[in-house]
């Protein structure tokens, strides 16, 4: 009686795992897209509104000035006028510096922190991002196309080629938004970022030997065997003037910046730094003329406004290099892209508002191509600039526009004053923006939490270091990929006890204490069921099942009699997977084992019932949780052995009577 | 009172999710390891033995046959040998036939089916296994050696790079087994493999109207626009002799075979029906004089055992194609081991034995090897051979022998019988064996249960029949993997609810009948939490959190107060993942939401401790289950409740005193 009260309560309770109502085909497709291309929905706001409202949203929705500028007011001009003056004062010096790295004349350094800042102001949705040239895209521009051309000995092709990869980056952000494609940018996962940005930093460190050396010739290659070779064959070579002038110069930047780190309201001691260093150096030569002493000046620059670059695209199109303009433009854009939709949503997080990471893509695309037809260079949000600019307290985009118009007044009027700044300055510039790049702490705390980060970091920052900036982001985003594989291909499957008194059932592992069911394995797959690890599971699997019928012949219990798949974690299947699952029942049906499934998910279920395997295996045999699973199971367990006691005693009965 | 009894009740409940122990890293990295390559435990029946018996053990699991030699008795030698037997009949004609296939002479068809068998029934562990030269690698050979070497114009050249191409293959099998990374064909997804080969069992059909129509002059390419263009072209030269003859011994196959499927007793009858076809073709071709009348014959073919080729395989190595060769045994190669592992086992399956992946790659690798040295080209196990042998009731491996053994008379005494056989038999025997391949019921199966399948199947298919067979492998594996990228970087999320009046929640989608709770959003992750899916999961977790408070708005209930993750299904979790989390965090504070995780898994829990995450959300704010989560989460909303109305009681009773 007491058993049947038990299967009664057993039925009572249960419910049946449901194969979930059918999809028609179309909406099951038009679901999945667009939780592919639009997971964030981003036209949530045109539905349910009149055409007009729609034509008119639609035309915020990809130009942003238009959605705020009627709501600008005189106070955020005041905020966004200084905090745009101050990175100006950054961004001529940076300018300068950054067109160095990328063999550039360092006019077109100044050139790219005017037209990109007043494009984006227009389409860009961050209210802090400061646009401007950045080091490692440079850095990876020099490497790559000066692999293929001399930028010294044939600087117009050079130019001519930078700015065609500047266009295809462009083309190739814009229409990565466009498209809605914007999480390849997310396959560049952050221990990647930190790896790759830290290498570039030292390698571009290294590089500056150069210029606080006084050396006039370097080596092309990027990496450090070749760079210490290129400083230490030159050893007689090296000017002390410029040493110490680099020197001091290095100092003076890192007190300022390590004062203003202490006392954040300080921010503008280390942002005028840069400008200051400029200044001061200008003069020192001017006075000392210690250009005629070793150390290098700047010289002639160009005075006026971006000259139209058209021309120089159209000469590029038909030159044999293409392809490697093409190449770069790629590789450099996306590293672009990476770090200006990582510095706008940072900043985005701080001030609480939201970023369309696809349009922002758009933004920084569009003002690439109008920068290549005005002769710039690749640019995006700068990390340093753009904090800068949050730190003085910019309200909108504005602070861009005023930026631009400062470095449009040096162009126009100021050019001639940098004719005597050292070379030396502005090496010990990009020296002091890229050591704190080279982010040792967060190399530790990737350590510390994942093993797996930090290999792919360290191999990002060695190939970078080593061999080439291409090679390290290469390497780090192959392994980043083969760990996703190999979560796939190797899913982890552990056994389930119950956790404490409850009906609750847990890896052992986790919970050490749990208590095993006797007579029934309960397994954990953790993973989907996939072509990749169909093979293993059923090995796997077939192993535990051995290892447990070991176990149990030693200890002369029970025989195994079942194994409760947990399919709770098991995301989704395939037909591979199908055929594991009907191959694994039929292996272990020969071993009289029952195979019962708790908590298959929908997409499960689905697919399960359509091969029919459900029908093979019994819709009876599959619960809710495992907890049902394992009342069921020790049911049966009980009536069997009842029933096998009382047959026992029958026939010892009848024995008896014979 | 009633409350605090409720708070007591659910702490007193309350298990901790647990930090899973600490493991030091050294055995972490082992059973990592462990789990990557030796999933099975292979050396399992070596442990707690001892040295001496340990090295017969280890002798005899890498060479099976010591094994199962000593226990083997006339009984078996018996079946074996009727089994033998009846594998040879069809060993032979076809081994003719796919050499053709392979652009090589026929007589190296008959000497792969001599050495190569004789190896694996050594190393094999397969029972059922029958060794042999098959359909798809012989045109795989033809068409990737053949598009860099004539086979007709350049002959010795060609054979020479064949077996250059086999050496590698097995070079390369036996190195994958003995690296234990069989895993890599299991890359190769059951939809692949069917799309695969019913795309090249079509082109081979194709290719054989060359030798159904008579024709003498051939395309070299093997896609379908190529191949139907040159049948056209020389619509003038089709013999109608060989057509009728092809036809005949078409039907005959056909029917013989059809026969033997509706009584599987009379198997030996569609085994033995392509050596009856080549026997009445070449009697018909020596009586009738067919040879001078468009009958095209195989002529003189060697007499005597398998030469060495270790000068042939020299001589390749210092050719200029030897890229060529190695490429071609790679990718050959794998597709072999992907048939002869499948074949082995669901034989194995059957039969309920175990069969190891890796050992078995050893095995077909060493054949290949040793098949090189001795004038071999690639074999494998072939599947219908394998079921004639399955059925003629095959006991061990020395169904194997005893074909070499008749293959080895055939070579050394019946070669001059075939002079007369006309190739138009080949050709229906191929072309027969091929469209059984066919599978397009296999391919209504994978539409009806899995849609993803299906499209990498078509695109293998389409690949190999509209450009070549490597172009349409390619396709279906980057497709296939495609799939697991994205598995993982647009893991599902949906909504829970409770299910029924239990404390099980589900997801709504498979249960529309559970209940939502109000003022509480749960939501389920189904995917690990990667680099790669970061921001999508912030994105749409952000959106269902704000959809769900537009409808509580609509609705003018409670607000939201609650969010619960469901993480029953993160398998893993990188540092971008913390990061994300952090950072939803942040934002959904900011929303004044509270953020609450319930069951996270050991892996994940021990991350989260170690980036200090859970000190950030508090420790008691992690559920075991959702059903606590809910619970807590409710006693919460009800004190507040409460209170707020006691404030409210107060605060009025205090306005009434004034």
């Amino acid at each position: 009686m007491g058993s049947e009260n038990r299967e009664y309560e057993i039925q009572r309770r249960r419910v049946e795992v449901q194969v979930p109502p059918p999809k028609p085909f179309s909406s099951f497709l038009k679901s999945t897209l667009q939780e592919t291309f639009f997971p964030d929905d981003p036209f949530k706001q045109l539905k349910n509104q009149s055409v007009r409202k729609k034509i008119m949203l639609g035309f915020q929705f990809f130009v942003p000035i238009l959605e705020w500028a009627p709501r600008y007011t005189f106070e955020f001009f005041k905020a966004d006028f200084i905090s745009g003056i101050t990175i100006a004062s950054l961004a001529v010096p940076q300018g300068i510096s950054y067109a160095g790295l990328a063999k550039l004349p360092p006019v077109i350094g100044l050139y790219s922190s005017f037209v990109p800042p007043l494009i984006y102001a227009m389409l860009g949705s961050s209210r802090d991002m400061a646009v401007g040239t950045v080091a490692v895209p440079s850095l990876l521009i020099a490497s790559m196309l000066g692999k293929k051309v001399n930028p010294h000995q044939n600087a117009k092709l050079y130019v001519e080629l930078v700015f065609a990869a500047t266009f295809f980056s462009g083309v190739f952000q814009a229409s990565l938004g466009l498209l809605r494609l914007g999480f390849i940018v997310d396959f560049l996962s952050h221990a990647t970022i930190v790896g790759f940005m830290s290498g570039a930093a030292t390698v571009v460190c290294l590089q500056q030997l150069k210029g606080i050396l006084g050396l006039l010739q370097f080596t092309g290659e990027a990496d450090l065997v070749n760079v210490m070779k290129s400083v230490f064959r030159q050893i007689h070579l090296w000017r002390w003037e410029s040493g110490v002038l680099g020197c001091c110069f290095l100092l003076f930047l890192f007190t300022t910046r390590y004062f203003s780190k202490k006392k954040p309201k300080f921010f503008w001691i280390s942002a005028l730094a840069p400008l200051t260093s400029v200044i001061l150096g200008s003069l020192l030569v001017y006075l000392t003329n210690a250009e005629n002493h070793g150390v290098e000046i700047i010289g002639h620059l160009k005075k006026g406004l971006n000259p139209p670059s058209l021309l120089e695209l159209e000469a590029s199109f038909g030159s044999t290099y293409l392809s490697t303009a093409i190449k770069t433009g790629i590789i450099t854009g996306i590293i672009a892209l990476a770090e200006g939709i990582a510095v706008g949503r940072s900043f985005a997080v701080f001030k609480s508002y939201h970023i369309d990471g696809n349009k922002e893509m758009v933004a920084i695309g569009m003002m690439n191509i109008a920068g290549s037809c005005t002769s710039c260079y690749l640019t995006t949000g700068a990390f340093s600039r753009t904090a800068v600019n949050f730190n003085a307290g910019c309200k909108t985009a504005v602070s861009n526009i005023v930026m631009a118009t400062a470095v449009m007044i040096t162009l126009l009027f100021l050019t001639p004053l940098f004719y005597y700044t050292p070379i030396v300055v502005l090496s010990a510039i990009i020296m002091a923006a890229m050591i704190s790049l080279i982010d040792y702490e967060a190399a530790i705390h990737l350590w510390s939490v994942d093993k797996f980060d930090f290999v792919v970091c360290m191999s990002a920052y060695i190939g970078v270091v080593f061999h080439s900036v291409e090679t390290g982001l290469i390497i780090a985003v192959a392994i980043s990929l083969l760990r996703i594989l190999m979560f796939v291909a190797r899913p982890k499957t552990s056994v389930m006890g119950s956790v404490s008194s409850s009906a609750t059932y847990r890896s052992i592992e986790q919970y050490p204490d749990a208590n095993l069911v006797p007579g029934v394995l309960i397994l954990h797959i953790n993973g989907p069921i996939y072509f990749a690890n169909a093979s293993y599971l059923r090995e796997r699997i077939l192993r535990w099942i051995d290892e447990e019928e070991d176990k149990l012949k030693c200890s002369a219990k029970n025989d195994l009699q079942y194994v409760i798949l947990d399919m709770s974690a098991v995301g989704n299947i395939d037909t591979s997977g199908i055929s594991m699952l009907e191959e694994l029942k039929k292996n272990i049906d020969r071993k009289c084992i029952k195979l019962v499934l708790a908590n298959p998910g929908g997409e499960l279920m689905k697919k399960l019932d359509k091969s029919k395997f459900i029908d093979k295996i019994g819709h009876e045999w599959i619960y809710l949780t495992v907890g049902e699973a394992v009342d069921a199971c020790n049911f049966m367990l009980h009536t069997c052995a009842a029933k096998t006691k009382a047959d026992e005693l029958e026939s010892e009965a009848a024995d008896n009577k014979v």
